[in-house]
């Protein structure tokens, strides 16, 4: 057998091929959402499932599973070596369970999926989405079944997304919750209801996108190793440690809709430039997990981006940009506004309580197709009637119930637990950023963000994947998730701003 | 054997998978030079490396090899499937002749020249590129031994952008031309010098991209199917016939700039956008060579685009973009000022006589570069001379000098003949739609394009690539290149401006 290093080099240079060819589909995939014109879509999905069979074919190769069983057995792998391999390995060995002909063909009904949910989203109906998505849940529930699983099919498609998670764990993990969020819940309700009309009015386009720039520029997205730009649905997405790209949306009588896109998207593009680019196309050069993921986009978005410290230093700057708008808006109504508790209709501006409540909704409907117990045609009224039970808002229509995600029409079925999660991980991981970081606060309050980023940079950023979501969070806090954190982090912001 | 239909529709989706690969690869591309973040590069330049590599590796696939063979042999092919099996073959044949690793050492070089290119620009200095470009040079050299060729090494890489050509045919036609050219300029010299001035004032960048986008549109690109935006050199690029993007530069002290190169683009663009799409992939959906793509595009900038007729039109929507600079200058002195004839130092804004020279002069570089007579660091000062010689500017610096053009830093050495070539075959098509559409001034007069786009569209663009440029020329124009057209055409239109 050839010396270790060779054998390693080999396989380090096969997953840097596959890389390329996923970071180019990756950057079909975001042009198609940011300048495609509006004919090109046929030929661009075919380019995309292309590209997409070619590299799980790549993957699939018989020549890379060699290499892998080879560096398996090797006694003189270095440590980081040898985490690379054995990652690798289990992925090689899942994907395997694929074959070419479904790949393309779930590559090819999502791209189809992608358009018919631009098209339901443009006429306001389902229907135009529903055919389309049967199709592509049918291709999910066959897809569960290939991958096998224990209990339930949906854990197949959780653990795509979350290695390790099963509907029993994810519903002990609501259950525990839940009735937590409902209570408080409960006493916001019973306090005057917070004035945020001041975020409600006209922010012209232009002005809203040089602050969002702004800002993003001020929390250290470099923006020689990325770039911002419009879509239709904000997100973030990276071809390699020095090009992330983060998109968000504007409309000009919402002001939040931007602002807060912004910092959440912002929050990804940070963590994937963060990543060792040295481990480009490895685990060591990947991020963790989607809910470490999101941990980092919800820690910048809400623990950063809704908190008093962060906007002592830029509201200023804010009324700056909008002295007509803001100039008459104290720093304490502002505060107060852009953190009301409110039942709402769209998951992206729920508020951090209700928001959880979105991500149920979808966790539970999604089981239910996946079961089968549910048909794609009942997702409408099923919906409907779980937005007005567990949030308490009618939903007047389809673009503002069922069709506001892209998720399902990229098959992401499985992907909505993930964003709570996030918010757990980040509220336990910025409590401790909280305590090794003794100045953090005061940080923040003079509008320096970079002793935080370090944090994260040494901590998450520069781990690139090493185990699981849960073996990262024991290494950064010194424990497994706790969602305790994530109440007690709820209990204190909304007691001090409901006077609780 | 299988039947006919079956292996060529076997042989179809093979070549539509490689096509696939090859757009995908121009994405990344057309990203690179519009959008991608500066730190991107390196990654960038790997992944079109892996593509490239790639589709070199489909195209080589014994599988498609056999399938060409057994389609070649069969005796019921239908014509036009037989024209695409042919050429297809011979492509095959020749594309075999590279290894996978010669491709990629290629593409990686090229990558890596592109980005000293842009390097040696800005810090205006051909010693930033002359490393890079020598190393692409000894790979080109070793493609033409690779290739194979008769007498001078130089035909085997004109044969890759015009088929057939050689350093025999193209000095001929230079020969046979240049004199002439010289002739009638030597005339022009006699004459008083046409005032410009109003071209150079200043037109503030967002009312030059307004009306780059009007004209593009008057000119019917669809932007249904198609882009424009913003690089460093213009240029037009297609990933199918429903996604063609051109790109411009802008200079505020230089009207012409923009304009035409619009122009310029938007004749390549109308190509492809002419192409049928049914045959994507396949050779009766590409266009018929670099020479006749040339044509479309100074057939719109020079025919059209700087004729009397054009701007009897629009002139008025001009002064209208732009009251504060053109208000005073009259339709007579725009015209005779857009063609005023002068010796200058940049191919791209060169007028229609001197525009041969720039061409020629890199010609006889390139030969000697290839034949290795003449050193990679000798250029700029064989550059400088021969600019003094032929054309009687002295070149001030490089970045006006011999670091001007993309081409070499995309390794397309034996490109340049295909301008000039573009050129007399445009005068040759232009002459020929005049015959055969009685209307075509008349339509030019009052902003109509239309009658010309669809003769374009039905004897050129619709034909795909079916042989070469000269038998396309024969199929519509009924004879093959003759370049006494284009020289008839030059003394037309200059006699006039300039009262010969």
């Amino acid at each position: 057998m050839p010396p270790t290093g060779d054998l390693y080099a080999a396989y380090a240079e096969q997953m840097q091929r596959i890389a390329d060819v996923r970071n180019a589909a990756a950057v079909l995939q975001w042009d198609q959402e940011t300048y495609l014109p509006a004919r090109g879509a046929h030929y661009r999905g075919q380019q995309i499932s292309t590209l997409t069979e070619m590299a799980h074919q790549l993957f699939s190769a018989e020549s890379l599973g060699g290499l892998l069983k080879d560096l398996d057995e090797k006694g003189d792998l270095p440590p980081a070596q040898r985490t690379n391999v054995s990652l690798t390995l289990a992925d090689y060995t899942k994907n395997k369970k694929y074959t070419s002909r479904f790949v393309r063909k779930l590559s090819d009904q999502t791209n189809k999926c992608f358009h018919s949910w631009i098209e339901a989203r443009k006429h306001n109906s389902f229907a135009l989405f529903s055919t389309d998505l049967a199709t592509l849940i049918d291709l999910k529930k066959e897809e569960a079944d290939l991958l096998g699983y224990e209990g339930h099919p949906y854990n197949a498609l959780l653990d795509e997304f979350e290695k390790g998670a099963t509907v029993a764990s994810i519903d002990k993990t609501f259950s525990g919750l839940l009735p937590a969020l409902q209570e408080l819940l409960a006493k916001i309700r019973k306090q005057p209801i917070i004035d945020d009309g001041f975020l409600k009015q006209h922010f012209p386009k232009s002005n809203q996108w040089d602050w969002g720039m702004y800002l993003v520029k001020e929390l250290n997205f470099d923006l020689t190793a990325g770039r911002q730009d419009i879509s239709e649905h904000p997100f973030s997405i990276s071809f390699n440690p020095s090009d992330v790209r983060i998109t968000t949306r504007i409309d000009t009588s919402d002001f939040g809709n931007m602002t807060w896109s912004c910092i959440h998207e912002t929050g990804h593009a940070l963590y994937e430039q963060g990543l060792p680019a040295e481990g480009y196309g490895l685990p060591a050069g990947e991020a963790c997990s989607y809910s470490i993921h999101e941990s980092q986009s919800r820690l910048w978005e809400n623990h950063v981006g809704r908190g008093s410290s962060f906007w002592r230093f830029y509201y200023p700057q804010l009324q700056s940009h909008f002295p007509g708008q803001l100039g008459s808006t104290s720093p304490e109504e502002f505060y107060r506004g852009i953190n009301r508790v409110q039942p709402s209709l769209i998951r992206t501006e729920a508020d951090e309580i209700n928001y959880h409540f979105h991500v149920y909704i979808r966790y539970e409907l999604e089981k239910q197709l996946i079961a089968g117990s549910l048909k794609t045609g009942e997702i409408p009224g099923y919906w409907n009637e779980q937005y007005q039970k567990l949030i308490g808002v009618t939903v007047p229509d389809d673009r503002n119930g069922c069709i506001q995600d892209v998720h399902w029409s990229h098959g992401s079925f499985g992907y909505f637990p993930t964003y709570s999660l996030g918010s757990f991980y980040a509220a336990q991981f910025y409590a401790c950023a909280g305590e090794q970081i003794p100045q953090l606060e005061q940080d923040i309050n003079s509008g320096n963000t970079r002793s935080l980023l370090q944090w994260l940079r040494d901590g998450i950023h520069a781990k690139g994947r090493a185990g699981t979501s849960e073996d990262l969070c024991r290494t950064v806090t010194g424990k497994g998730l706790d969602v305790s954190y994530f109440v007690q982090y709820l209990l204190d912001k909304y007691q001090t701003i409901y006077n609780l």
